[in-house]
């Protein structure tokens, strides 16, 4: 018997014909979100429940069988990629909603729904989960914490991690860890649903999960604004802080808005003039007031000479369209075609500097090359696309290790929220410290000796 | 040679003279903020740095000798107890500011600066450290960090968890781990200093840590107000939640509010007639603004007959007062001299029934008891005093058991924010569940095999 036939056969024991994908219906599932990797073993296996779940891990963990975790496969760190001797375990059938809680404002969820799902349903009851991403359609609430997703709202909710209370996972010998907190202040204990958060699925399985949730605000306000330097950025970021209401500060260097501006199909209603352009959104709960001070605050822009231009939305379509100009992706695929992409994080005050430093770093290699930055600055995180021709795909590694090597120059980070997944594996020693390592093997070793989940990703 | 001898020899050579504390001076320090209890070893280490620090627990490491970390000792869970065959390993020497950072609005420090220290520090630059605590002026920032420490203003800036970007620890064999993030977003590997955080001293002694600061208020409301009902204390909270400046939602029952104002010395400016006493205050950044929209929100409330009076604070000196009622301290001291102290959470939705039910258990045992019930209601969090006469601290257990059975009974926490420590250890693997006392172990065996650290804290 194979391998693949000895699990086929020992797990539809616990899951059932229903609970298995095999041949072509699995070969049509891809582990990358941009181009078509389907899992090499041949065995996907989707429990119906955290019952099934605990039994599938104890199953493996009986037969030294190596795992690999499927949410939503939207992670572009190839964490879902799964080899030849791995299995691949769905949370798709456990996507139900447990309960909405308007006073505790909570929900508690199975991990398998979208984050989409699960935003709608609380909106439907006046609340507002506040982690956004373009892949929200897709990407699953167990993904989203597996990897401590981030966003363009991290500047005002924070990470994921900020907005988990609770949460239940299986380790990999199928010991169900129940941890699904409700209560904000709740020192019982090491607060073990952390260890979970971010490990991107090499210490448990996550099966359900209470996040937290907020008031749906009922007011919006975004501005698309150019920048005369980056002291102004800095400028407009601090007074920004000062608004309530701020839920992100979106930076684009010129480079970034420029390739869009020319790119065709986005409305830019700003020149491509000036080094920085500043995407800013308010979201509040004062109808009337949130306005007023949200037009008192670009007033003072102006005055202070931060601002040199700005165009302000005034309806849902303009709003989409100017988050449309931040999200551009459609256009750096089309004009950078293809490109090497970066999500890191340095010191705000030096980021400038940073991206000016990157780009002599490249130049010095490839003279020809093309870069765009832009990102959640008020977070730290900038997103870097670098473009050298034909070659850019051969020369990725490379181009990697060059950007990187400026990264650890400044003591940035070297994913701000895309993860490490198998991609950036390589780097991880480089850019945290022994002890950080030791400690990270420490854990891993004690939640799964065997290195059953996730064996290639991370470390 | 005494264990005692052979530790003081070992470590002399590593902290020299000024590195340790002995004898007589040793003896009148108190390992319990209330009471003087000395620590029984009879040896106080001191080191001057981190290096000093794993050299200490390297030499302790290699001797098995057990080590209680101290910070500023007012922890009311006993964890700061040591044994006689415990060494104190005191933060007290490591009390530098290293760095303050405007723009990515953070400090950098040593873990021994007391908490009221670094706030100063910070406020002197226009910025703000949200924790805060009655304790804040002995308090250290390792000592909130090991503990997790919470406060009033956890409803809008979140736990000492949510206010830490990075931290430097040192394990029991002395590896020191340097995971002093200063950026917003880095998933670069499992983010280490949240096994820290809240671990009370068992896994690691912080040395260091990097703190997220906000912007300074400059605006402050203060209210007290009545209710009719606890229906009405929800009312209230939902519609405060709306309010972006809300800083803090404490509630008093009747009993605590009426045993405060019968108790002299107190300005209270509310007749305790009714069943709850919200204290509300707001902080924000919009002169002006802000003060309006607390209005509007006052009179909404009233209007809405979810207040039945109320008394807003009108200079700095009643702001002070209004916050001196709900830390009553020296009332409860002297009224219900002594009296078993509560921490836990619990559903805000339950949180009347759950006080009416423990009060029921109560009374069934002990006919003539007195409690009081206060808490931060936002964060889930209800503090209860209960006395029963001069019986009170023999029936101590017993008062425990009756309590934390009807809170286990509630889904509710053991520890909102004290913390487990010595004293609530028994009651710990009831409060949580098997999955999660097995990470807790495989996590301590993990971080400090040999279990020198803090041994007798947590479980």
């Amino acid at each position: 018997m194979s391998t693949a036939e000895r699990a086929i056969a020992g797990l539809k024991e616990i899951v059932g014909d229903v609970g298995l994908v095999l041949g072509s219906d699995l070969a049509m599932r891809s582990c990358d979100p941009f181009r078509t990797v389907p899992p090499r073993g041949g065995v996907l296996v989707r429990p119906a429940n955290t019952a099934q779940v605990s039994a599938v891990l104890r199953w493996c963990h009986a037969h030294g069988q190596r795992i690999v975790t499927h949410g939503g496969r939207t992670g572009v760190a190839a964490a879902a990629y799964a080899d030849e001797d791995e299995v691949v375990l769905s949370l798709e059938r456990l996507r139900r909603i447990e309960e909405i809680d308007p006073v505790g404002q909570l929900v508690v969820t199975e991990a398998g729904i979208t984050l989409e799902g699960l935003q709608q349903a609380v909106e439907a009851q006046g609340l507002f989960y506040p982690i956004d991403l373009g892949a929200k359609g897709s990407a699953t609430i167990g993904g989203t914490i597996a990897t401590n997703a981030g966003g363009n709202r991290v500047v005002r909710w924070g990470m994921t991690r900020a907005n988990v209370l609770g949460l239940e996972a299986v380790l990999a010998d199928g010991t169900v860890v129940c941890a699904m907190n409700r209560l904000v202040k709740n020192n019982t204990g090491y607060d073990v649903k952390h260890d979970f958060i971010g490990s991107e699925g090499t210490l448990g399985v996550i099966t359900r999960a209470v996040l937290k949730l907020v008031p749906a605000p009922n007011t919006q306000q975004v501005m698309l604004a150019s920048l005369p330097s980056f002291a102004a950025v800095l400028q407009l970021l601090g007074a920004a802080r000062r608004l309530h209401t701020l839920s992100a500060f979106e930076v684009m260097w010129q480079d970034y808005y420029a390739l869009v501006a020319r790119s065709g199909g986005y409305a830019c209603p700003l020149t491509p003039e000036q080094p920085f352009y500043v995407l800013l959104e308010t979201m509040g709960y004062q109808q009337g007031v949130d306005e007023r001070l949200f037009g008192t605050f670009v007033e003072e822009a102006f005055n202070a000479g931060w601002i040199a231009d700005a165009a302000e939305a005034t309806s849902e379509r303009q709003i989409a369209e100017l988050w449309r100009v931040r999200e551009g992706s459609e256009a750096l695929m089309r004009e950078m075609n293809p490109f090497v992409a970066f999500d890191v994080s340095v010191d705000i005050r030096r980021a400038e500097e940073f991206v000016n430093d990157v780009r002599r770093h490249l130049a010095r290699r490839y003279p020809d090359f093309k870069s765009v930055s832009f990102g959640h600055l008020g977070d730290n995180n900038l997103h870097l696309g670098v473009h050298i021709g034909t070659r850019t795909l051969d020369e990725e590694h490379a181009i990697e290790r060059c950007v990187y090597e400026v990264v650890r120059q400044y003591g940035g980070a070297l994913t701000a929220e895309h993860g490490i997944g198998r991609l950036k594996r390589p780097f991880l020693p480089e850019h945290v410290s022994a002890g950080a390592m030791d400690v990270m093997r420490r854990k891993r070793s004690a939640f799964d000796p065997d290195r059953l989940l996730n064996r290639e990703v991370l470390f």
